[in-house]
């Protein structure tokens, strides 16, 4: 009830703040949003109930909490590894509050409260606050520079530890509408602000957040100079002399750190891709609240670049693990790709925002992917056990490169599982979004919102069992009848689009159209940005149908990506599928998957938590090591969803899957 | 006869320098040795008779001539690509002069001196010789940089020119007795002692060969100041500051020019390989001469470096492509193995200078393997057509890089050509070394040598049928009859060694010993650093047989090269094997040699000149695109002398071969 009339306060707010230049649309944000879903809330639930717990054990088993207990007592020694270890506790509360809009947990606030507490305690006088300087000054960590912020371009952290302060703190005083974690952030806003500037200190911060994070203090308090520090940090990107523009080596160019030139002149996707995705998403922010055609245009561009270039077919991006970063143009391999989970949440926050920008259903497609696939692989069916990097491939053999076959507790940087904490509970915000009277959804997920349209209250109710069913029903309950256009979102593959660009493509058109009808009866729609528009006059008790063509789908990559030519894909719905060794006798890279295949569905119920797998038939080499023999055999072949990889032992795993050979290189032992 | 003349006198001139410091063992020079060799002499002849005219035919087309000529009358345009295209006509003069020793020949002698008026015409007064800049000083090439060597150490190569200059004017004098050559070396050398030095200008040059060229400039002339600023040459590397040296990209850190650190600090091979195979023969030639011993301790190391964790099983060394330079230990990829020929030219070089340092037929047994495998490799049957790069496999799959699968004519850089150029007539310098009265035999080829022992003379007639025959026979004629050591060099191959180190071993030991005899009856030799020491009052007439075990040896690679794992390589005698496709159904990266697989042996003498081929059984794998099937057979393995490959139109060839299959990888298209 209470976040519910927050929620409320936030609109209002939302509503004050609209004679401010903004995105065009505004989501529906998660307080507003209560879900039921079968396949989400069960996740969020988990992320409460285990891996919110559990992360804060972590960050007190392993001295997070201690650093902060030290800096206020400022004596004893930073005692974990980095610098912006500070940060799993800001992302972690940030995850716990918006956990708390769908779990109202009194003991879980009152511990928060305890650590804003230890914050508060380790903040410096004039507002600085960074336990890897405070505990002692004079001997700081060794990547924290004698004096504030001297090393901040390449290694510090600062202002990373700052941003993320910021998000935590927006988050969590729109959770619970407390200030005790907000004030602190503002007093660290406040003195960054008074330090850096076109006439002040110099920087582009060496691992972005604080720009998204000064932008949402920006929006709560209205203090310009937030929104002008987060885009004079942007602007300062590409001016450093000290790299050499010419290097192909992206740290001597600056290329890793997006830093090469200045990000008006960036026109692709490149260098550290969690770093980049808090570039590109911060940039839309400044374009939405200042009108800035010159982000607006290299954020268009470097999404095309992405698009059409640097991004798997589960989503993941980053495909370069030296580096963690965005590889060449077509550069995607199987055996070595990176795909950290923080870049797969960062391309969320960023494709949120283009939508924003833009109300095209493009941007949520590359959303769902990654959300639906690359994203939540990062995260264990435990709730405590995570993906830094998401595979493409397993392959069984000492040449290839081992990647990581097995989730794990948390990381010596344990930036991922903490990302996932507070990106998990996030979801309910996606969904809904509104311009005026348009009212847009986005994802298909079982719950209730609540949407005020000119000021009138409207509920809508959306029920289904997405992703296995493309079956949903929309119940639209406005407190008094009104019109207003309802845009729902006509996934990409629903359209014949595995990709919103010809980077992967479906291998056969399909006839099937999505089918809406309101109250039962068949509903004529207009295609507007890849929305169907409904617009009618809406009542209490008005039932809108979708149905979504759940056809397997196989997808083929574009001919310059070269891992994946001659190969399918599968797909079906928002699912993008894997095989995996325990249901392919044991082995995965030797399956062909003939030209004419097709392939049955069936929902288990008891395997990984409920999942659609893809039955049919593959071709199977079998290789007969006693006798130095190779053959043939055809066998049973099942799919299972990506996402869902990696919870039965180690073992192979393929996403792409040869249509015919044409040569065998031999492995010898 | 002149020749002979001549070679004598350089034994005098040898003797007159021995007071000086030098290599304790002196080769017996080209001058003093005929040969009658079947597998040497032809190749020498076709150098003679094609490749020489063709290299000079091409200096002539490619504007090489036309700079000399232009640079003389200081008019027109820089009209080739590179400003060290000079050295292309300063090396197959030296490989003409070594030719001329062989082959007298009247008007080949006089179109170098054609050449000779040329190059003195292009000399400017004070010796400066670089057409590139001589031309038009105002604009010289682009690399040359607007003064004289003040970008040498980068790219302009101007004393990488004068090396070359000097290297051949040593052949050229020592060849004919003509100081024309010499002359204008010796006031180009003059000049840079002049310019370079501790108190002087200082450079670490770009690309070495100038240090070697003013060694032999030096054992010519005993002017100090020639050893001495070769000397210094070396010793002024790893001094600049410009580099990073913590940077692991080989250019950033220097370590490409090897000038990452002080040479007496570097202890393995690294960077460019010609560079650094020219840079450890000098520093062999300065510890001669000098008794260096931190310049001894160095190579030393390098070369165990190398022996252990750096060279290809076909004597081939830098492996990587991208900077021509050694990779990391143990760094032996054979889809993308680079192999430049001009470096295993620069092996040789090196290993025959460790050689005379140290007397041990290891370096000999390093030499031998270049020399009949992986360097004769790089220059065709028809002595016109050349491999920049020697492959270690290539198969016919898109998804492989794409080797050198064919030779070519002259490269833009034309390095390699003109190298084998110079290289080829320079073999019989390699055969015979002498320490006093100690006689080495070094390799076997047949021929006849002339040698002073004790101030007497004597000669060596050598009769064999090697490579494809163990059997060897020395025919001793002293004028009269006196005691000295006869060392015959038991090859490492003989001797279970398959290399110097564990790199490569032998798969299965055998016990075959060599057997020698004097006169027809069984000799009991004494084996020191690998040679049969036969200590005798020889006499005219007596003749040494040797028997050297000529079995098909399987070879093994250290487990630590990856991608030799589970594989074996086919040797006998020095001449390591490869398969290609024409002779194994048009394909051989399909090819599986199971353990106990045993081979025949066939000399064919209608085959790529004569080769002694091997023959067995495999077990292939069959690809049946078609029905998406695969299957195992065995057919017949045939195997060719490694050297003889890509003679037949472009397909797959293979070094190494599985002997069991343990997985694969399928190829889709």
């Amino acid at each position: 009830m209470k976040s519910l009339l927050l929620g409320i306060l936030f609109l209002v707010a939302l509503t004050a703040w609209s004679q401010h230049r903004d995105y065009p649309i505004q989501a529906v944000p998660f307080t507003n949003v209560k879900l039921t879903d079968n396949f989400w809330l069960p996740r969020i639930k988990t992320n409460h109930t285990v891996t919110i717990p559990a992360s804060f054990e972590r960050c007190e088993s392993t001295g997070r909490v201690k650093n902060f207990e030290m800096a206020a007592a400022k004596s004893g020694k930073f005692c974990t590894i980095f610098p912006f270890d500070d940060t799993d506790i800001y992302k972690t509360i940030e995850g716990a509050s918006f956990s708390l809009s769908l779990y109202p947990d009194k003991n879980l606030e009152l511990y928060i409260d305890t650590l804003i507490t230890k914050i508060l305690a380790a903040q410096e006088p004039d507002g600085y606050l960074y336990t890897a300087r405070t505990i002692n000054p004079k001997e700081p960590h060794h990547w924290a520079g004698p004096e504030r912020w001297v090393k901040e371009r390449e290694l510090s952290h600062e202002l990373y530890n700052s941003g993320h302060l910021f998000e935590a703190a927006a988050a969590h005083y729109q959770a619970t509408g407390k200030r005790n974690l907000l004030d602190i952030a503002l007093r660290n806003a406040d003195l960054i602000c008074s330090v850096f500037g076109p006439d002040k200190m110099h920087v582009a911060p060496g691992h972005q957040v604080v720009e998204m994070g000064l932008v949402k203090l920006y929006r709560i308090t209205g203090k310009k100079e937030y929104l002008q520090t987060a885009k004079y940090f942007i602007e300062e990107r590409g001016h450093y002399t000290g790299y050499d523009p010419k290097s192909k080596d992206p740290w001597k160019s600056g290329a890793y750190w997006q830093d090469h030139k200045p990000v008006t002149e960036q026109m692709e996707a490149t260098g550290h891709a969690v770093r980049a995705g808090y570039l590109y998403a911060a940039m839309a922010d400044i374009a939405a609240l200042t009108d800035d055609k010159a982000f607006l245009n290299a954020i268009d561009s470097i999404w095309n670049n992405v698009v059409t270039k640097k991004i798997y077919i589960q989503g993941g991006v980053g495909a370069i693990g030296d580096g963690e970063r965005f590889g060449e143009n077509y550069e995607l391999p199987n055996a070595t790709a990176y795909n950290e989970t923080c870049a797969a949440i960062a391309n969320v926050y960023w494709n949120h925002r283009m939508f924003l920008l833009h109300g095209d259903a493009k941007y949520i497609d590359i959303l769902e992917k990654s959300l639906y696939n690359g994203l939540i692989s990062g995260v264990g069916m435990d709730g405590k056990s995570f993906f830094y990097t998401n595979a493409m491939e397993i392959k069984n053999s000492f040449l290839h490169k081992d990647m990581e076959a097995q989730r794990s507790g948390w990381f010596p940087c344990s930036c991922c599982p903490t990302n996932v904490t507070r990106l998990i509970p996030s979801v309910p915000g996606y969904i809904y979004a509104q311009k005026g009277s348009d009212v847009y959804v986005n994802l298909f997920i079982s719950g209730t919102s609540s949407i005020t349209v000119n000021n009138k209250p409207v509920q809508i109710e959306q029920k289904n069992n997405y992703p296995w069913d493309g079956k949903l029903t929309f119940a639209i309950a406005p407190k008094t009848a009104q019109a207003f256009n309802l845009l729902v979102r006509l996934p990409g593959w629903s359209q014949n689009q595995a990709m919103p660009s010809d980077l992967y493509t479906f291998a056969d058109a399909s006839d099937k159209k999505v089918v809406i009808t309101v109250n039962g009866k068949p509903e004529n729609y207009t295609v507007q940005n890849g929305y169907a528009v409904l617009n009618k006059k809406w009542k209490k008790g008005d039932v809108v149908e979708v149905n979504l063509p759940m056809d397997v789908r196989k997808i083929v990559a574009n001919k310059n990506v070269k891992n994946d030519i001659g190969k399918i894909a599968l797909q079906r719905g928002p699912i993008v599928y894997c095989a995996e060794w325990p249901d392919n006798n044991g082995k995965t890279s030797n399956l062909i998957i003939p030209a004419g295949t097709s392939f049955t569905t069936e929902y288990k119920a008891d395997l990984l938590n409920g999942v659609t797998v893809l039955k049919g038939e593959a071709t199977a080499i079998k290789v007969d090591t006693q006798h130095n023999a190779v053959s043939t055999t055809k066998q049973n072949f099942t799919a299972i969803p990506y996402y869902a990889w990696a919870h039965r032992g180690k073992g192979e795993m393929a996403i792409w899957f040869p249509v015919t050979i044409t040569d065998i290189d031999i492995i010898s032992k």
